[in-house]
């Protein structure tokens, strides 16, 4: 299924660089122009989407999920 | 209280750019290298953090609430 | 941006009934199959995204958010 | 210490229908009315609620952490 | 519905101390003997779980949502 | 990088107390004065962080993610 948009604020398109397989989740390195995202998704995820090294991707946090410190 | 380093794989480092207030919970609006991140947070933790527009702020988010999309 | 698939497990396709629009988040009631499936997300991101009642939309979870209580 | 009542608005009753166990997260799946409800959680949760095929669960999530994306 | 147990790994029992409503999300302060316990959620569930100054609750999180920082 | 103050509003000064170590994810066992808090993070920012049993931490999570249950 093929969705239009989605309101994550914080989105960074990009390539896998990376990806370590676990059992259970898998931890999935995201080269973007921001620098590498990281992401911790199920490992049967990564199969179903068919991630690989150079799949294009789309990495997106909601904004609650974000956390502010100060310098 | 100082921290030195935080667990957060994903860091970005900028300013504050824009803050809308709410009675609660508060929008904001991050300037990054990587584009504009966005967080919503307690209105009670921007008051304590001091944020204003120009505030040189640290965005962070935990691997495990990235997701993943294919383009 | 369009993007052919999510990662996250969790997916309900359904329609916007209720709408409850705050100064900074919103709540967004979504009627699907499953039932009613809430969602709470930033109010720019309802107006992004043109919700209205009756609205096609796809709420989605990722599996580390889905907490389990024993009966 | 049992509780008569959660915060979470998203709430779905079910059967645990498959488990896979890693040495630190876990898989949980649950059949639900709603269609299959996967959540990831520590393995020691999943020993200490004694969950098992078959053992009744309820799946939750808080409305924030729901997104919405448009179809 | 009552649950005999949840997956959560991090409860704090304690009472409610103080509620900031909003007109989507409200602030629940909770009062416990590791210290005061801050809470975000929707202002309807609030309202449905009758939450009130000195009502006693429990506060709970998932471990994946707790990050760690090096002091 | 050494932040001076985090958004979190709920913070947990403790020791490590116990690691369990994953291909892809840890558990993080914290001694704090509220009693045990336990996380889930990397594996990598286990190293990164040079977490070992002793080392003091801060352990810290969004309001937005805590949940609220009626005793």
């Amino acid at each position: 299924m093929s969705v239009s948009s989605i309101n994550a604020r914080n989105q960074f398109r990009g390539k896998v660089k990376a990806l370590i397989l676990g059992p259970v989740v898998s931890e999935v390195e995201i080269e973007t122009p921001a620098g590498i995202v990281t992401s911790v998704i199920t490992t049967r995820s990564v199969h179903d989407l068919g991630l690989e090294i150079g799949t294009d991707v789309l990495a997106f946090v909601k904004a609650t999920e974000v956390s502010v410190a100060k310098l």
